[in-house]
C-alpha cells in the first residue's frame, strides 16, 4: 500500500479507489468477492457486506472494516466526503460502476485515471509471494506427473481432466487456476480446446494444458504427449518448439523488452519454417491471476524486472493434424529466467 | 438475435455492440474467451482472434466469422464505417475499453447504453436450455448423494470439495460453477467460507454449496449436514429454515415481485426469531452463468416470468456456532416454482 501511496504525487490524487478483487487481495488479503478498497495517506479502508464480517476480520491487515449497509457506493460515498481527486483504475470500471459512483459519491470528487496502478506493482513478486508460486508450480508439475502415467488409448480428454483437478485438490492446491484443457489429435491443433468426451487414440498429440492455484497464488503448465510411437516429422516439430522455448529462455533477463522475448521464439521457429503456425503470443504474467503483466507479445514495450514471474509458452498448430505446445513458469533473475515449473520437458511417447 | 434487433427502436441504435462472454455465448454459440459480436439489423459477425479459428468455425450460429489480424477494436472500427447509433452494455464496458473503442471506431459513431438487454432475454430460459439445467441440477443432487456417504470424523473439508469436484467431472459436467464450499463447525457460520485443510469434527454443522456446469449452464445447490446426533435446538433451526425455504417457493409464481419472494422467507424465518440471523438475499438467477438476473433480494422490483430459474436459499448464522443453508433451483411456471434440484432436503445426521 505504501508503494501505491508513492504514485498519489504523480498522478495528483489524494487517495486511491481498488475496486478489481485481485488487486483488493494483493494490498490487504481480503479474499471475498465483494468489496471496495480506499486508500488514503495516512489510512486505507476495507468496504465490504455482513456476508463476509467474520471473514474479512480474519484476513484484513493493513486496513480497518467498514460493513456496508445499504450497499458498498453509499458507504464509499460517506467516506469520501471533502475528499478532492480520487484516482481509479479505468480498466476496472464499468460505464455503470462509474454512474453509479458518481450518484453516490457527489460532484466534489474529481476522479482520476490511473490504469495499472495496482497490475504495475503485482507485477514485481516479492519474496513471499514467489515461495508460493514456486509450490504452486511444484504442485502443478508434481500433478502431470501423475496424471501422464494413466495416458492410454481409450481414455476420454474429460477423463484425464477430471484426474488432472482431482489430483490437484489432493495435493493441497485450492483449484484449477483456469479451464484444464486436455486436446487430442486434430483438437490438440485448438491453442484453447475444452476437453471434450473423445477417446484419446493411438498415434495422436495430447495437450495437456494446466495450473493449480495454491494461496491464492497461480500456476500454469503445458506438456504435449504422444500415444505411442511418434513420426520422425512429429519429433522435429516437437524439437523445433522446445528450441523455440529455449530461445524465449535464454532471451529472459532484467532490462529486455518483453517484445524481444516473444521475438526470440519467434525467429528460432523461422529457422525451420514453422514460424507461421506459432499464432499467439510466448507468454504472460502469472501471480494472483493467471493473467497478469507483462504479456510477452509482439512489440511489446514493458521491460523485464528482477521478481517478474512470466509464462513461457511457443507452440505450433496444424489445422487437420494437431498441436504442440511446451510452456512452463519461470522467474527473472539477475542470472537470467529461473525454472519454477520442474515436469520433464522430454518428448514422452505413451 | 432477433429478440434483441426488437430493441433496435426503442434504445434508438443500429446496432448492438456485445463484449459480456456469456452474452456472446447465449446469442451465437461461441465460448472461446476473446471475442466482440455486432449485431445490426440483417446481419451479425463474431469478430475473434486467430487462437479460436477452428472453435469459432465449429461452434458459431446466425453470425458471420471475422478473424482478427491486429485486434478486435481494430476490425469493430472497419465494421462500424457508416454506422450511426451504436447500442452497448454500459455495465460491461469499462472506461479502458471505452476510450480504446472510440479510438478504433472514429467520431462518427454515436455510442447508446443499454445496460441490461441480453441479461433480460437471457433471464427467461427456452426450452433447451431448461433441458441442460435440469439436467446440470440433477447431475449435482447426485453429486451431492455420493459425496454425503463419505462425511466422517476425521475427514478434511478440503477432501470433500476435491470429492465433489472430482465427481462432477465423473458424472460428464465440465466443471464446477463457482468455488466449492465446504465448511465446518464455527466456519459454517461464514456464508462464503472458503475450504480448508479443518478436519471435521463430531458434533459439527457442514455446509456443502456446489455447482456444475454441464453444456455451458450451471447448477447451484446447498446442503448442510450434522456430524452425528444433533441437539434438538439445531434441529429446529433447520427446521424453520427448511420452513422459509418452502414459503419462499410458495410465494414463487409468474407477475410476482422478486422482492416479495424474499420477503416470504424473511417473515417465516421472522416468526421463528430468526430474522436477524439471515444475513444475505433469498437467491438468484441461475444460467449461463451462476448470477444472473434476477436477483430475489430485499424490495426487488423485477417481475417473475415463466421459465426464469433461480435459487431459494436462505440461511442462517450464528457466530461462534455455525451456520444452516438450504438452497434449491427451481423453474417458475404456470403453477408456481418447479424444483430442478432433487437432493434430499432431510436433516442428515451422519
Amino acid at each position: 500500500m505504501d508503494r501505491l501511496r508513492l504514485r498519489f504525487s504523480r498522478v495528483g490524487a489524494d487517495a486511491f479507489l481498488v475496486s478489481h478483487l485481485p488487486n483488493i487481495r494483493y494490498l490487504c488479503g481480503f479474499s471475498g468477492s465483494a468489496g471496495l478498497l480506499l486508500v488514503e495517506e495516512h489510512r486505507a479502508t476495507l468496504i465490504t457486506d455482513s456476508r463476509y464480517t467474520y471473514q474479512a476480520r480474519e484476513e484484513v491487515r493493513g486496513a480497518r472494516l467498514l460493513i456496508a449497509r445499504r450497499g458498498l457506493n453509499r458507504a464509499l460515498g460517506e467516506l469520501l466526503k471533502g475528499r478532492r481527486r480520487v484516482a481509479w483504475a479505468t480498466g476496472h470500471i464499468t460505464l455503470t460502476q462509474k454512474q453509479a459512483l458518481e450518484q453516490a459519491v457527489g460532484k466534489r470528487v474529481r476522479w482520476v485515471g490511473d490504469r495499472n496502478a495496482v497490475e504495475e506493482l503485482r507485477s514485481v513478486k516479492e519474496p513471499g509471494e514467489l515461495a508460493n508460486m514456486r509450490e504452486a508450480a511444484q504442485l502443478i508439475s508434481d500433478v502431470f506427473g501423475r496424471v501422464v502415467r494413466i495416458v492410454r488409448p481409450g481414455i476420454s480428454e474429460l477423463s484425464l481432466t477430471a484426474e488432472v483437478e482431482y489430483e490437484i485438490k489432493r495435493l493441497g492446491g485450492s483449484g484449477p487456476s483456469f479451464e484444464t484443457i486436455v486436446a487430442s489429435g486434430p483438437r490438440s491443433a485448438w491453442a484453447h480446446a475444452r476437453p471434450s468426451a473423445k477417446l484419446l487414440k493411438k498415434n495422436e498429440l495430447v495437450v495437456f494444458d494446466q495450473g493449480a492455484i495454491l494461496r491464492g497464488y497461480c500456476s500454469d503448465l503445458t506438456r504435449t504427449v504422444f500415444v505411442g510411437r511418434a513420426p520422425s516429422r512429429v519429433r522435429e516439430m516437437y524439437r523445433a518448439v522446445l528450441e523455440a522455448q529455449q530461445a524465449a529462455r535464454d532471451a529472459v533477463s532484467p532490462g529486455v523488452r518483453a517484445g524481444d522475448v516473444d521475438l526470440a521464439a519467434r525467429k528460432s521457429l523461422g529457422k525451420r519454417g514453422l514460424a507461421s503456425y506459432f499464432t499467439h503470443s510466448t507468454g504472460h504474467g502469472l501471480g494472483l491471476e493467471v493473467h497478469e503483466m507483462p504479456r510477452l507479445g509482439k512489440g511489446e514495450e514493458t521491460v523485464l524486472e528482477e521478481g517478474m514471474v512470466v509464462t513461457l509458452e511457443p507452440g505450433v498448430y496444424l489445422e487437420g493434424f494437431g498441436g504442440i505446445r511446451i510452456e512452463d513458469d519461470v522467474v527473472v533473475t539477475a542470472k537470467g529466467a529461473a525454472d519454477l515449473t520442474t515436469a520433464t520437458r522430454e518428448f514422452l511417447e505413451l
